[in-house]
């Protein structure tokens, strides 16, 4: 593949996720009902702000992770799948609302100040009640493991936001670098969500790493894909206005890449471009004629697809042939392909 | 006690404090050690924000309190009471990182957006990133009872903090609301501090309840001096300049008492003050009048040393004579003379 367009392959795929995923929809359901239950709190503005999740029109991966995870390993159990699914999806909601500050700061500047800080306040104070809502959930649960496997990840999360903050209009970062990066911002907490997975259904050691081998890569491929799709929009209409991230001065993969084997003089004209005061769009125009020449918006997504072939072998080489096992990997190459 | 000042009874009982705590002073340096060193990432920012707790010139309350009530409770341990002593210092350290947000959209206003994009950025995510160490924390103590009183006060902390931002500027907000917002945002935690101590000492429920009881009343009576003093000032220059709750619309205790007794020239005074946009000394001269009238801030202080004697109470109730019994009592009497 060397561009990004919509394809019969990326339909197709889409379609074998949606089939993939139809067995679990019941749990998914009773996974969206204790979203709902457990944002609930005396306080009014908590509930008021799961609008945010519940019209967010999340695809629910970390939820449906854990929840296939599991089954994988052999839980057979009615409950635990669920309330730690809420836990998964409680903390990434957590995250984007603590996003959200940072890029209302940007994004908003320049409107009247009683709205951004309402907003603002908000949201950091709603984000910390779902974290904490998320440790009562698993303590409620009981699993030392489950919380450990969690909290690193929520740790990961903060430090891949503070090196993306400290990283911002950076163009000299590296690949590795930047791949650190997203894999504490987006890949630890999917490495979690599997590892819970098998915890639930007391798989060994090795069914264990295999699986969060599985979520680490599947999370850096996601995020590769996201980053990817911010120059060349979304053709299903999910994402961020096109050139969202170049605006706040993220420098992905695709501008890494360029940066390195451009000439000197489209080299500066990027760096000129990134460091402007012009808007998004004007960015975008600046760069994106650079990032096709050098064709690498398609360099990015072949690391995205690579992961996920790294993650399909890695649980392939684990487990027996099972529905399950095949749901697993629809859910890897829906996370490349979906908005294709 | 009818006002606030300085008096030899005050001097007396900051003397006593400091020697009730003393013995404990080797368990606090390592706490301070500890503190330093969970705070390490590879993560730049995140080392460089330990200026904040360090330089915060924190009475370290709550790990003094988890280590106290442990060793009153019977813990003979080396090392639990270190652990999640930071445990509380770093949960009670991601809420102020927080709340500086809060205050930053008010206090800066007006002020170049990148610096307080830049402070508000760093300090939600260095909060989020204790929030997590603080769970990793205690995920390798590995009690859930520890876990689950902690992320309850985790959860009551965020409620407090969103009831204490809908109410801003809500002059008829009544002192029952008042009374359970200072108990989330403050007394929760000096509870679970309390409580976490009788889990490590192995107490038994009535043991337990009761140092619960005395946190709870501690925590509250804290918060109550310290909205107290917001018009009066600090005569050890500890905190706030006088009046910030004020300009940031906060409504406390002394404020609402001399709106429920004052005639409706002075309410409607005190609401016009509040809701002008004059500065802090304006808004304070407007309201002073009328609270020192009705002597609403030796309201707000009887309030305080009410629970401290609750506190006293619980605890002498329920355990033996010991020097460990004393330091607590000696901390709850600290609590309100603290600044006097």
């Amino acid at each position: 593949m060397s561009s990004i367009q919509e394809t019969k392959e990326g339909r197709d795929i889409s379609l074998k996720y949606k089939e993939a995923v139809a067995p679990y929809g019941a749990d998914m359901e009773r996974v969206e009902k204790d979203i709902q239950k457990h944002f609930q709190s005396d306080v009014a503005l908590i509930p008021q702000v799961s609008a945010y999740l519940a019209g967010s029109g999340g695809k629910r991966i970390r939820p449906i992770l854990v929840t296939v995870a599991s089954r994988l390993c052999g839980y057979t159990g009615a409950s635990r799948h669920i309330a730690l699914s809420v836990v998964a999806e409680f903390i990434h909601a957590a995250t984007l609302l603590h996003d959200d500050v940072v890029d209302d700061a940007d994004q908003r500047r320049g409107m009247e100040s009683a709205n951004v800080r309402f907003g603002n306040c908000a949201s950091v104070l709603v984000g910390d009640f779902l974290f904490a809502k998320s440790f009562m959930l698993m303590s409620q649960d009981g699993d030392i493991r489950v919380i450990n496997a969690m909290s690193e990840a929520t740790k990961s999360l903060a430090e891949g936001e503070v090196l993306q903050l400290v990283n911002t209009l950076n163009l000299t970062i590296t690949e590795e670098i930047y791949m650190d990066t997203i894999y504490r911002k987006t890949g630890a907490l999917i490495e979690a969500c599997c590892r819970v997975g098998a915890i639930l259904g007391g798989a060994d050691r090795d069914k264990e790493e295999a699986l969060a081998k599985f979520g680490r890569n599947v999370g850096i491929a996601f995020q590769l894909v996201d980053d990817a799709l911010d120059f060349v929009g979304d053709p299903q209409g999910w994402g961020k206005p096109i050139g969202a991230d170049l605006e706040e001065g993220r420098v992905t993969l695709p501008l890494i890449r360029a940066l390195a084997v451009a000439d000197d003089t489209e080299a500066s004209d990027i760096k000129a471009a990134m460091e402007s005061g012009n808007g998004r769009e004007a960015k975008l125009a600046a760069v994106i004629m650079t990032l096709k020449k050098y064709d690498t918006i398609a360099y990015a997504m072949e690391q995205a697809r690579w992961r996920v072939e790294e993650a399909k072998a890695a649980v392939s080489a684990c487990f027996e042939p099972s529905s399950h096992l095949d749901t697993m990997r629809a859910i890897a190459d829906y996370v490349v392909d979906r908005k294709i």
